[in-house]
């Protein structure tokens, strides 16, 4: 940490902020340059989380040095983290993608999709039960029911599956009907979902929040991880801007700010972040170009009539095509599809 | 809902997009421009939602009339909404200060601060026993032990209490040791949070969302009171923006648009949206000014060695200050405080 | 400048850090911690500006100490900079409102406009000769013939006029017809333009651009600065961010945030920020609580056929109602109007 | 143009509507809904262009139907344009690669950077002699003499050349030694510099504004093909959003909207976008995954000792690398490069 301080910091005051430094059990060293004196306080710097040095009379400004995640940094573990899914390997060479519809409908929906994304290629099947939705008067999912069929179809394909949990209350229904626990953008942040989540044996897909920095994306993880689970795939899906010509803006560069950050799976979701079927595939493509280690996309047999954001699911058959189309990108970029 | 089409929308395209309306229960209405044919759907708007209408050959865009918010909105009841907590009636004439620690941390610190906001005029105590906290490492709050001091302080002081709820797990204990339940900004979107607490008979205090447009916050609002809790009070405390100057930036235009959308009372917490105790004065006062219901300001005996949030937190002599000032404004602008 | 060098940094790139850090003529300071090891940068940091030091071999981050404006800062000016338009004094006690049309469309309306914004108490007269426009199928403004019109506007009334410039090519003209040089937020960083006003004896009022940080606009301010003309009035005028109910959300927060970092007036433009003349009002008293030294407001004799930002403009009656409310509020924070 | 009513518009207010838009030359189409009546204002849309509907006493909201652009639109021109700069073909099948330093420094680092990427596989040349820095203090380019230089490396190596204008006073030294005309991101708005370039023959490269969204870019080309001038290719460079990982968000979701609602090409400058040299090349391949027509890369010899934007240039054998990466994405998309 890097204590600035004011240029008519007083004697007093230098002494009074080195004394709570070195109260906390840090070394204290001064530096004085020409127009401001400086204070690195040397050690652990987590026993300064939710100090509010900058408060302290004479200092201008705080500096952390180090950063703010541990168990899932990069500095942590420098080879990259590769999760099996029921034999499906997410984070190696081999692209994933997972695919299927928003939210489980009927059984028979669900058993058209899952057959033709597993025809096309897809590893692993996602379909939501409980559903996330801006409004309280709109399908909110099958809940349970939607569950079993979900279960079903992994028998039925062989497949593993992805649902979302949003209530810690779901935990245990959830926990036996899918292979990986997938929480929302809008959970992001829900810390004790993910304290609940970090306590499970299931790989955990992440999705980062509309609103949320890199910074705290790792936080949300950091939090899983700290409870003993280390299998996190993280998934951008757009971010909230200024721009309104398409749902979300799908920010690619933090395919490669994370690949530095950290030694976990990031995958794509193009669907949620565009939020418009036919921008889908050139949005896909470009996450197997940047570097994401898997896609995840909304497959729906017939989109027209989806109870749930039927306007960016892709048909069964434009799936096919996109599918064929990804393997030459990821070809291209030295890897299997 | 208006429906544009493309210039180059065929005669069958178009009876498929009429059909598809009319099976909706909707009446159809076409009219052709010069440049776009359009159709409006006219009816209940509601049986629309959801569907991609976009997605219907021949559609280039769709646009809705009517707004998603029903119960909250001012078009559904056109006198403001008065809610009375213990006594103290937030939204109407006098504008009402809740103040308090951002955490309890122990019970001394807590009536400390509660004795001294009193004094100084707040009519309703803060106190966090649940914390959410972007690091998995920081202090979580006190939990159950917290809510019995806050309580404790209820009975010491006679003020009414405000305390967050974030795991609908903790409904039963949170319900028993406040009189005003608060939903944080992070699970502004957690929606059966929402749904729990509209099945409540206690006031709900609900903050925006860093990312989230006034409509969705209104749309969250109506969660709540879709369950028949219509006691809610809606908190503007700043919103993410490119801006870094200051943690969040305080986004004081939403409370005339509120005001104009919705009958609800709406508060102002200048505290999180600012992150610095020094900027809290003036944003509080800038808040009365643009027509606030109340506020909430974070109050620290001794904010140099608070758990959480003590670089925002006010001493409380700098709130007695402060206290005076709002009262001016209060009546300048025609309201009590 | 420290920089913070990667746990992995080979003695032989922490010398060349070094050495490269001494051939700029700094004194070099070394700190060795138990993660990270760190090197800071000791005399004129402005040496630094634009050297990639963070691509060196070894370096992880590099964080400036020293803010990069000085003419306009609080460190270079301890007091507020007063700046005085034909007697009237911005910056002072006493909160100035400059009003009038957003663009000059007859002798007429201008001299109506005037006339009304005069006798409402409002000092200074504002209309734009030169309109930059989304649209170039929009009204561009009448050029010089409006510039004509608002000089004789100020002979009539006596009072000061502000007008736009947009083009180096229009310096002269614009220069003979006007006390105040406005450099609007398009051009917030059209360096040449900013380097054109910098040479001139008027002062200049310069708007924050819609995605400036607070730090950009006092490094625009610092380009007029560095010129010789060090009257500047900054002007916030509200920042682009996801919200869409409001034009432009209006950014309070800066007006503490800039008296906090420079010494030069700081105004409010409500109208152009909220785009509805029946927000302006409220946002305007917000703007003189939380400490603008003035206001920008816009006022059209007939909103409804005005050729420019008719939605926000108010009529005169309104805007006398709201001056003396404005006067209000300045009484209840100590000043005068 | 779609007028909401509010649901308490008197009759008279409707007729004073109806008629205000009948005065404009358009035709009135009323429909009375269950809940809101509407009117439909049929025709020339253009002509209400500016008209504060919204303001008219009744009116709820105002929604425009046509697209405020229309050279630029897809409507306009079905047909891709293509643009020939120098034999060079902007917008065809094949990718093309714009590459050099950022600023123009000395002809020997200028013609190094040249012959390396014509090596490479580029087939223009970008260098800037006028340079728009944040601060006042940094170098500003060479000018006239860049210029001069640039026009030769022109000659030397046959690669037709791209520079900035910033000053509509240097159009005519700027015209004479350059094949293609930039216009930077900071001047998307400046409309008198795109009214001048507008009136020339030589192409237009117009980069996105930091905070414009899709319409006012497309209405920033128009303002150039409203002159005369058609050859515009257009620059996506990042936008501005909350994240701060990155220098600017890369919005790769902009090409497909842009490819939908333009003839014009679109290309990508990832360098700008992300800041770092070892991101450029992940979100290069990703730009022409997702469909640019080129890409505007920064290539500077020594980047440690660049006076601009050395953090962002790749040193000439990692270009080499990349061109031969991107040649594989661009097969992999059925382009040539």
């Amino acid at each position: 940490m890097i204590i600035v301080l004011r240029p008519d910091a007083t004697e007093e005051q230098v002494n009074h902020i080195i004394e709570k430094i070195k109260s906390l059990g840090l070394a204290v060293h001064v530096s004085k340059g020409k127009e401001r004196t400086i204070i690195g306080a040397i050690g652990d710097e987590s026993v300064l989380e939710g100090q509010p040095l900058e408060i302290l009379p004479g200092v201008e400004k705080v500096m952390p040095i180090l950063k703010p995640y541990k168990l899932v940094s990069r500095e942590f573990q420098k080879e990259d983290t590769i999760i099996d899914v029921g034999g499906v390997k997410i984070g190696g060479k081999e692209i994933q993608i997972i695919a299927g519809p928003c939210s489980i409908e009927t059984k028979g929906l669900l058993f058209d999709a899952a057959n033709s994304v597993k025809k096309a290629g897809a590893r692993l099947l996602r379909g939501g039960a409980f559903k996330p939705r801006t409004s309280p008067y709109a399908f909110q999912g099958l809940g349970e029911e939607g569950l079993k069929y979900l279960w079903d179809a992994r028998k039925e394909t062989g497949m593993p599956v992805v649902t979302e949990l949003m209530d810690p209350r779901d935990m245990d229904i959830v926990y036996q009907h899918t292979d990986v626990i997938q929480i929302g953008a809008r959970n992001m942040q829900n810390f004790r979902l993910l304290t609940e989540v970090g306590k499970m044996d299931k790989p955990v897909l992440l999705k980062r929040g509309l609103s949320a920095t890199i910074k705290e994306f790792l936080m949300s993880a950091e939090y899983v991880a700290a409870q003993g689970n280390h299998k996190i795939i993280l998934c951008e899906r757009g971010i909230r801007t200024f721009e309104t010509a398409v749902r979300n803006t799908l920010d690619l560069s933090a395919v490669p700010v994370l690949k530095e950050e950290t030694h976990l799976p990031v995958i794509v979701d193009p669907s949620h972040a565009v939020g418009r079927w036919d921008f889908v595939a050139p949005l896909s493509k470009a996450a197997i170009a940047v570097g994401a280690d898997g896609l995840m996309i909304e497959v729906h047999a017939d989109p027209e009539n989806a109870l749930c954001d039927g306007a960016q699911s892709l048909r069964p058959d434009k799936f096919v095509v996109l599918m064929k189309e990804l393997k030459k990108i990821a070809e291209a970029v030295g890897r299997t599809m």
